[in-house]
């Protein structure tokens, strides 16, 4: 009796040798310490929106939870490796098998090793120093931010700050344990997630063969869970053997799709084609519009309305087989399955929500208070 | 299209209104200082039982990681609630439904709830201090113990003590994140899990409808998992509707059954009828004989044969569907699903590990050594 360890067939997903977006020259490291959060942190974009920035996790209370939860994992993020190598296999095929089955175990809901590219580590972390990881492999842990909850939720109320950090806290989990198990073993490992990053976690998604880009910009798309995920790495010099890139037909989909940019209550997500960033051909997200929308929603607790109305936000069943065999072998339907999306899947049909609305003000959790502005937008 | 939050289907299981073991006079409190475990710290089992607990949990590398991991959860253990109540249905039936969905939503995978009984409280802790815990309502977590794994092992080798920590742990993240959550409600609210119980596991799992009393003794037996689980609670004062316990025809089917007791390495499992302890007619395990056996198995690290070869160990699929409801309502079958779960599933079969065998000694991993006796026998 045959039994399905990895829980989506990624086996059955075409590979190829390079990520399917065209890179056109090298691609430079980027600073952590220069992203929308880190930039909010430091009041580039304002003194609401920093003020709002330190509420961020702390507003709904389920979200601060599981923030506050991978908060406690730091000190498992890294550490000495054993002095002794443990006496196993030093073959990549193995140990690439053997550690892609641990994280199974270990409650990952898919996996991927990649060669760690040059520009995937940061050049300077949060706090504005110079990151040095000279490890030549990742391994990443993927988990789903459950199907439900995004069917019944907007995708940009209460509850959806606390669907990414399920996410980003629930990779943490196994990304910790897998980089202390890795050192037990003898080799050098460090896990990189929410809290704490020296690796920008898109690229190694992409080179690991878990998702191609998608217009969404910085962000990945698989073709069982969409965008409903979120990743952890670890970093290591244990010698694995890299998965490859996949191409599930996307490139075309959400060039004639843009479901998430009509949607997108921040009009952060470009409803065009794709621009030259970085030596990389692709869909470039409006990164302050989408950071100040999720730090500012006053209807909601940040916001993942992209992932909720992508047409690949689907739960596991054969029809979305078959949608995504045709995605993938008929590009010239790919507008016929959009079309189909919306009617099978009406947003007035969606179920009612199973968590509460509340909001947390000065320690007391409090029925949310809508007031001013809906958020507080650039040049508004 | 319906979509199944919980995985299993326990809704569609007979519930009665007592557990379907006869119980004949008030049940005592016990002392956690007095389990198995603890008199082996103590050295009731002698020096060499007291040298192998110390390093039960090093002895394996996986188990040492989830272990570890487990420890570090402690201060979200327990707290001060909210001093304010969040503005939330005080109705028992609504608020059990959300904590079992907040339960799934942070991974669980079988929740149930239950009135904390006054005899599941322990008088005293493991460090002998008496316990006082007045909370009426229980959560409890279940993980189970990843079947694939349990396939391929004996139940007794090097991975068996890392099946039981994965369980440990991750119930542990699950009640640590929903005390943490039900305190922040204003709520009090307490987690238990392997590092530090207040409650005993067991009487939990009966009464909220997880599964029947079985010839393991101590253990509960659940229709989908078997006994290839652990579990986590929460104590709470938040008012909740508990569940009703369940009858899936298991006294019958262990009475007939018994092939744990045969194959138990330490003849620690009863192979004949149930004995009266502590007020129940139940199947007595004998704990020092367990014990012993899996903190000083020579040829693996601890022991889950019991739940290895039970037949109710078995994986989702139609097939077993069949055969729970022919144990539910033919119970003149059960023997002849015994035999032919034999046929079915020779051990002879078991596809191979996708572990290595390693054992630490002295902060060093290496081939498991074998020497002298098999495990520590009391009377040998």
């Amino acid at each position: 009796m045959p039994y399905q360890i990895a829980r989506y067939p990624m086996d059955k997903v075409k590979r190829v040798s390079q990520p399917t977006i065209r890179i056109v020259s090298e691609i430079q490291q980027v600073r952590e310490d220069e992203n929308g959060y880190n930039r909010a942190v430091r009041g580039d974009f304002g003194p609401v929106v920093q003020r709002e920035r330190s509420r961020f996790c702390a507003k709904y209370p389920l979200g601060a939870v599981l923030r506050g939860f991978g908060e406690k994992l730091a000190p498992l993020m890294e550490g000495q490796p054993a002095q002794q190598r443990a006496p196993i296999p030093a073959s990549p095929e193995v140990l690439s098998q053997h550690i892609k089955r641990v994280g199974y175990f270990l409650r990952a809901d898919m996996m991927g090793i990649c060669r760690l590219p040059r520009y995937a580590v940061y050049s300077h972390d949060r706090r504005g120093a110079e990151v040095s990881l000279d490890h030549p492999n990742a391994i990443v842990i993927v988990i789903d931010q459950d199907y439900d909850t995004m069917h019944r939720s907007s995708g940009r109320d209460w509850i959806s700050g606390s669907q990414s950090h399920l996410g980003y806290s629930f990779a943490a989990v196994t990304a910790c344990m897998l980089s202390d198990y890795i050192r037990r073993l003898g080799y050098s490992a460090r896990a990189h997630y929410a809290r704490d990053y020296q690796v920008l976690i898109p690229p190694l998604l992409l080179w690991a063969g878990i998702g191609e880009h998608c217009r969404l910009g910085d962000s990945v798309l698989n073709p069982f869970l969409g965008a409903r995920f979120k990743a952890a790495a670890v970093t290591t010099d244990m010698p694995l053997a890299p998965d490859q890139p996949i191409d599930f037909g996307l490139q075309s989909f959400c060039e004639q799709c843009g479901r998430c940019a009509e949607e997108c209550p921040a009009r952060a997500i470009p409803s065009g084609g794709k621009t030259l960033y970085n030596g990389r051909e692709v869909w470039k997200l409006d990164e302050e519009r989408c950071t100040r929308f999720r730090l500012t929603n006053q209807r909601g607790s940040s916001c993942g309305r992209c992932i909720k109305v992508c047409p690949w936000n689907k739960p596991e069943g054969r029809m979305h087989s078959v949608a995504r065999f045709v995605a993938r072998n008929a590009p010239i339907l790919d507008r016929a399955l959009v079309r189909m999306d919306s009617l099978m899947y009406p947003e007035r049909e969606t179920p009612a929500p199973w968590w509460f609305d509340l909001e947390e003000r000065d320690g007391i959790l409090s029925p949310p208070r809508v007031s001013g502005r809906e958020w507080e937008e650039p040049d508004a």
